[in-house]
């Protein structure tokens, strides 16, 4: 089980694809994993994520801890029966929403975080952003929590420290979660012993934007047990040259042999970008967020259907797309579907978000295999950028 | 064109079944046309619609007139291409809309009606629920409209005068009704000569509660040459015995050879009782929206998900219900879905009423058809109002 299989090396550049086994099947990666914060992907049901081919998909541990509570899933038989989905699952530790909905919320100040969240060796308090209720979490808790819920994937409690802080708190917060990510590790071997269902557990890179920390950090991480690395801390408001530098200075430090994740990356030219660098999975809420506001991908870049342009356009979102939306109706249609706030028209655009960038991980995984990768990711990011062009 | 077979009439009431012929197929009497107030019934896609056999939808010439516009949908080929619906469309007149959206507004008051509707023989002038903006609507101008939309069926702009008028003011808008059915069918005679789509055009009895009203409005829209009658005017908050009553006065002046449609009836009681009457068409909001409540019918009536007592229910909405949502998903996780606002729950609950409602038409055809039809209807509804039932 979680045996990760490298099918095909780039000759030169760090893309790779390959097969990682979990006990609902093999995900073929480079691989999209679609967010479904609270159990379910935004607009969409599961049947539509199967004519999508997803191939797996993520799910929030902090907002199902608030709500309706782990103990409930599990009652019910773990999330994959819950919400009827027999795909593989990957739920996060909760560590960036534990940080990030307290500042977005804007309790109380404290001394370190301009937050309500405490941080101790042991773990962390916070508020919850529903009722504000006072909960504290350590990493030996997050982890029953995951194992409640049951994802096949399942990810190390981890510190993300805001992008302000400086370097030495980088490092203490760096520091913090190496010593979780062995709790965590210790207390995932020791549940795994009493249940009968299989999970896989991946630690979690930090370090800010700061090179000495990431290697520093890549180097521990990778020397545990964990089947899979992921990198956390990125894509937070940095640039992007810098955020494609800390992947150059991470990926070297993370074995070949074990899946890289990219946590929360998810546009085309990003995700192209990251693959060439050695990354294997990602995740972002992007494609579904955009999707609810108007807007879409095609293959000359984002577009809003908004636009008055498109308001007697009897074509599909994209020429030649076979997304169901697509396959079924008209820019006009959408168009007054998503100035009326009518919930069809959030779900079509989802619908074709999502297929776009699945799409474009399935040409991504066979131009790596067939060594041409380098040159479909420059033709694709040019014409992606391309200004002006009347769709 | 428009033919409308009586397949089966009871013997001990005005129950019967029957099937119109439309340019978009045969739609099946009894018969509910799930409403699609803005061309889409709302959190179903068209294929939705179809996966539930729905027959005919309904769509409301107010809000496209308003937005985007029946210039836009002609422009796009006419409703049907517009939004990919291959099958059946009935477009109201937008009277009803007309009174109802300016009362709920609150705009202006004027002498006759607490809103600033202002109706003179020739037409209505109001103001756009939406920007305030002064349009007149005449009856020539709603059929021009509905004629630019290209419903199968469409429906003579009547006046529905508010529930707390006078029996004299009843009569007068009554009157102008009757004058507006005349100008209806004269403009959509001609019109119908200039294009090549079919339409059939029905007409609406008025009245209000007054027995000797009803039965005049009754013999007059009947005389008419339409090959549709429609009873409108009810179910706007009367009692249901007065409903009945005046649908009782109203029936037997309407030709046994033509559909009878009441508009904006749509509980499961209701419908029954209804048919029983002599009723083929129905139409109403009721089921959708209160789906996006999180309510939902079983046999055993209508029950709501955000009860405490599903928090862990493992069963689906209804035993034995053949629906999408039933096959797919349990309670407890479509009680999470509402509780977070989540747009899947919102679509679950909406297929799971419809499909009800559906399948009792479909139930109740049969039952007519064998001649059982009195006692299915006694049996159904004793058990849907049975209380305290543990579901």
């Amino acid at each position: 089980m979680f045996e990760f299989k490298i099918t095909h090396s780039s000759k030169n550049n760090k893309a790779r694809t390959g097969r990682f086994k979990t006990p609902h099947g093999e995900i073929q990666t480079s691989v999209f994993m679609p967010v479904g914060t609270k159990a379910t992907v935004k607009t969409l049901s599961q049947n539509d994520l199967k004519n999508l081919d997803t191939e797996i998909i993520l799910a929030n541990t902090y907002h199902l801890y608030i709500r309706p509570g782990e103990k409930t899933i599990k009652s019910m038989g773990g999330l994959h029966k819950w919400i009827n989905w027999d795909r593989p699952i990957l739920t996060d530790s909760g560590g960036f929403q534990v940080f990030s909905l307290a500042q977005e919320k804007g309790f109380t100040k404290n001394k370190k975080f301009k937050t309500s969240v405490k941080i101790d060796e042991d773990g962390v308090e916070f508020r919850s952003h529903l009722d504000g209720s006072r909960h504290y979490l350590t990493p030996e808790k997050v982890i029953k929590i995951q194992h409640d819920l049951g994802a096949d994937i399942i990810m190390a409690f981890d510190e993300c420290a805001p992008a302000d802080s400086s370097e030495s708190y980088f490092r203490e917060a760096m520091t913090r979660t190496h010593n979780w990510a062995e709790k965590c590790e210790n207390k995932h071997e020791k549940l795994l012993k009493k249940q009968s269902h299989k999970q896989a557990l991946f630690g979690i890179v930090q370090g800010g934007l700061y090179k000495d920390l990431r290697m520093e950090s890549a180097k521990f991480i990778n020397n545990l047990n964990f089947p899979g690395n992921a990198i956390g801390g990125l894509s937070v408001g940095e640039s992007k040259d810098k955020m494609l530098e800390m992947i150059d200075t991470t990926v070297p430090h993370l074995s070949k042999n074990k899946p890289r994740y990219l946590m929360g990356v998810g546009t085309p030219e990003d995700i192209l970008e990251c693959i060439e660098r050695g990354i294997d999975m990602f995740d972002c809420v992007h494609p579904t967020r955009m999707a609810r506001h108007g807007a879409f991908w095609t293959n000359y870049g984002r577009f809003t259907i908004k636009n008055e342009q498109f308001k007697k356009d009897p074509k599909p979102l994209q020429k030649n797309c076979e997304c169901h939306t697509c396959q079924n109706y008209c820019r006009s249609y959408l168009r007054h579907l998503i100035f009326e706030n009518e919930i069809l028209g959030l779900r079509l655009m989802t619908i074709h978000n999502v297929h776009f960038l699945l799409n474009l991980m399935r040409e991504i995984r066979a131009r790596i295999e067939k060594d041409t990768f380098k040159r479909f990711k420059n033709d694709f990011i040019k014409k992606f950028k391309t200004k002006n062009v009347k769709i």
